[in-house]
């Protein structure tokens, strides 16, 4: 496997796009794709600091030298891969109500928890974020946009007169996950679709009640 | 300091107690305390995982054999610190309303985290129980028994009439935390005292709506 970097085949000419800039697609990009994926499959089965280079260079068919020259080293490749994570192309659901939408938004949340394999890669990041400051901030940002995308679920409800257009969108979606990610990550209770529901609705009665606009928040 | 075990003063008779019942400010519960302070300073500097017998041995003055037979292994040491840190004699804020003691205990949570001294030890509890499934069972535990005492907050309130009694206590308490659990250890953004208001005001306003009502509520 990792001799597959000694492969003939020339890339096409780059446009002259900025310094990293990556081409959909080519070479550059399914080379970090499958470092990413190698990355991943590392944290889960053997969490942070145990993962190696060496392991990732094994699982990824990509050399030990060109990752400690691309990513410089583990914390690297883990904050690499959770920049790729975050270029999805998810979007927030749109159900046509904010209660709709933002008890679509919990249920999603705590099912991609309840499924074992689909949890594992998150919660790798999460439990990684607690040993590499690193880590940490490449979580900070990735929520930070995902929240942000969340945004859209209350301009909908802003528009439709649904909600106060004071409303601190980042303070509301925040309130409706947190319950979840408490009992998740710290309490380590069990959550399910009526506690995603509740999770909601409580967001949403504090919204209403004006708890989330702007001059009284601070996020 | 590991030959301290040779003491030759003996303890006083022992009234006849239930199995694993200690004697209160006896040499056992100085002993267990000992080892509480070497696990909590031994995870603040290495984490879970790094965390050795031998470490606690050297910082407790208890020898490494004792540990052995009285702890299994450094997960039980954990989880015996994580136990200890549970038998506290902590009461929620008693602020005479129901706003006062929700926003005392936000507050008190945020700050707790604010300090880096004070937070050092629950962190490393959170973080060990990414790692080790009994670290995580003995938090939830402990939060399962702190989010208990929380509720005499509640029951205060219902018998003041400032709430319904039909309020799931346990779901309402840990609403007004997560939003702050969620900064803290998974979003990795700041908490402070706006914040906390915020977080309990929600709660309220959810608890006001009848969203923690206990036909809705599955805690």
């Amino acid at each position: 496997m990792t001799g597959q970097g000694t492969t003939p085949k020339t890339d096409p000419p780059a446009p002259p796009l900025a310094p990293g800039t990556r081409r959909p697609g080519g070479r550059t990009a399914r080379t970090r794709a499958a470092v990413r994926d190698a990355v991943l499959t590392g944290l889960v089965e053997h969490g942070y600091p145990d993962l190696t280079v060496e392991y990732v260079a094994e699982h990824s068919g990509v050399h030990k030298t060109t990752l400690y020259r691309r990513w410089g080293n583990l914390e690297g490749l883990v904050v690499d891969a959770l920049d790729l994570a975050g270029e999805d192309s998810w979007s927030p659901p749109d159900t046509g109500s904010l209660e709709g939408d933002l008890r679509a938004l919990a249920r999603t949340t705590a099912a991609s928890f309840e499924d074992p394999a689909a949890a594992a890669a998150p919660t790798a990041f999460i439990a990684a974020a607690f040993q590499s400051e690193r880590a940490a901030e490449a979580l900070n940002a990735f929520y930070a946009e995902r929240f942000a995308r969340c945004g859209a679920i209350v301009e909908r409800a802003v528009s439709r007169h649904e909600l106060d257009r004071r409303t601190d969108a980042g303070a509301l979606v925040r309130a409706v996950v947190s319950p979840l990610f408490l009992r998740l990550f710290i309490t380590r209770e069990p959550v399910d679709g009526v506690l995603a529901d509740q999770s909601a609705d409580a967001a949403l009665a504090a919204a209403r009640a004006g708890v989330f606009n702007s001059r009284a928040a601070s996020t």
